[in-house]
Parts: C-alpha cells; sequence; structure tokens
C-alpha cells in the first residue's frame, strides 16, 4: 500500500521515465513483500528551475536528468528492507539508463487505518479478503 | 489542519473534480469534527500515462475517472472517525457522479507544532485563538 | 534531509516563487542547523482553482497569492527549532514582497533510514561519511 510519487525533469523521454516507475515497482516486489499488483504512483514534471536538487550534496554528483521518488507507504518495512529497496531500485534504474547518483528516494509510513483503496472502507478493514 | 492533495485524470471536467474536493471537505466536516474553513486543497491534473492505479487490485474495478487523495492531517482522529471519513466521502463523491471504486484515499499524520498556518507561528500556539 | 515542495498560484512570477523557495532553505540552515547544501526543493503550479486556501481560517487574510509549503523531513528538529523555522521563513517571505498571511508551512517527519540520496543507499549509512 504505498503511493509511488515521481518527480522528474521534463526533458526526460516519457518512456524513460515510466522505465524508473517500472523499476521502483519492481524494486519494492522483490525486497520489500508486497504482491506486483499492489501498483500506485503518479508522475509529475518539471522545468529545470522547478526541480531542484543541490549537485554535489553528501558525495553525490547529479546530473540534470535526477529525479526524485517520494513513498509514502503502510510502515512495517524493516530498515533492511528499506536498504535492499533502495540498492534494488538503484540497480534497476541503472539498467535503464539512469546514473545511480540520479536516483533520491523518500519514504514517510502510516498504518493501515490510513489507507482506503476505494468503496469507502478502510485497509485495514479489508485487506487480504477480495 | 488538513492539506486535501486531489491527484485526478486530466480529462475529468474542472467541475467533477471540484465536486470531488467538495465531498472530501464535506465529509471531514461530518466525520472528524473539523470546522468548515479549514480548507486547503491543492488539485493536480495527470495525463492517463502519469497517473497509475492497478485496475483490480485487493477485489476493486478501477475505471480512467479513478482518483486519489492524500491527506497530511493533524493526528488525533480515531480509528473510526477515519473509517467514517471513508465511508462518507466515498458516498458524497458517488452522489456527485463517481463510483465508489475510483477514490483512493491516503492519510499521512502529523502534530500541532508541524504546521504553521501563517505569520510565522505555529499552529500549536494560536489555535482556537483567533 | 528535506524536500521542500512548493505549492505557488501561476499568476506569480517566477523570480518571486524562486524567492520563496531561497527564503525557505535559508530560514531552514539558519534556525534547524542544516548544512546549505542540503537542498531538494520542488516548485509545482496551479491554476486559482486548482489551489484552495480558507481566505480567514483562524484569523488569517489570505491573498491571491498564498503559498503552501509541505517539507517531508528528517524527523529530530525540536518544538522551538520548528517555531523558528516558520518565523525566520516568514520574515524572509516578506522581505522579498509576500504578505505574512500568505505562508502556509507543513512538516511531515520521517528517520534517517527512510532517505536515500542516491547509489542505492540509505542517508543513515553515509551520513557525514562523504
Amino acid at each position: 500500500m504505498p503511493l509511488t510519487k515521481i518527480s522528474a525533469p521534463k526533458h526526460l523521454p516519457m518512456e524513460k521515465v515510466r522505465a524508473l516507475a517500472n523499476a521502483v515497482q519492481e524494486a519494492r516486489v522483490e525486497t520489500c513483500k508486497v504482491p506486483p499488483d499492489d501498483l500506485f504512483q503518479t508522475i509529475s514534471r518539471f522545468e529545470a528551475d522547478e526541480l531542484i536538487m543541490h549537485p554535489s550534496f553528501e558525495g553525490m554528483q547529479r546530473s540534470a536528468d535526477a529525479c526524485i521518488v517520494e513513498i509514502p507507504l503502510l510502515g512495517g518495512r524493516t530498515d533492511d528492507q528499506k536498504r535492499a529497496l533502495y540498492r534494488v531500485a538503484c540497480e534497476k534504474a541503472v539498467a535503464v539508463g539512469f546514473r545511480a547518483d540520479d536516483l533520491m528516494i523518500a519514504l514517510i509510513e502510516n498504518s493501515r487505518v490510513d489507507w482506503s483503496l476505494g468503496n469507502g472502507l478502510a485497509y485495514a478493514d479489508v485487506a487480504g479478503k477480495a
């Protein structure tokens, strides 16, 4: 139950941004024990002066292609699952043409009663019963 | 003190998206004991390939009109208030023409010192004193 | 390690919105003990009917220029640091032409393992080692 929000520069081709979105989803499935169809993503595009990322903070070397992925998600992943998510998402992003320094990820946790998938029901009350 | 962020497909008429925004606000007022003028919302529009929602996860049956509502809000609502919020928001969304499966909601909680309405003051220091 | 997300009306000149972004960043550096190059911001623009802020909730008097700044950030700032952040950000926003009532801020906290700056590594594992 995450919502993966991708902020990408406008100059990137949509197919490359979609490949990044897929990379993050595949990484979640591989590392966080979520089913593949737990898939909710938004892609927002920004002009160069609307997506500001410091080029070298903490030793990074960012290019103009750098993207930010913000993921509100159901809490419960372990620290090691989060580490694996970052590592695998980065590997898969590199495999589709991104530089390893150009993927920033931020997680925001909430709980099962904080989601409603639809039908006016809390996820806490329906999970696994469909 | 919530910020209701609505992500809607571009093909939906603005009046329908605004009706959804109103539905969510009315549901908050009815179920979460917030005053009607505690009203802060953003509406973001997405192309079909920028707003990705699995069509059937957990038994949902989503159409191309499905929207995501993400609400950073002041913590303190009970689980039952959250359940009521989902139920009433969905009922009101249906009343303005949405399908019940087409409204996904995510809540993200914070605390009173995490908001400033303006004037450089924390909400924790001014709430109810205006 | 924050991501400063600025939601601004489309009618505002970009230079004024960038000045607000700089104001918030400078305020963070001055009040929250973060280095100046810890700089990550997005700027999203909204039509008047897409950015809804109640004009007078809790005694505010908002104009059409009002902006919302939402900041997912690493937890650990004290309440007084947050208060100082609001105060100084507001002062600096006023200095670049905003009204004091036209800057709303919301903070959302997470932890060190919830960020990856890049290279597939958790911030918790690399902070200060670059």
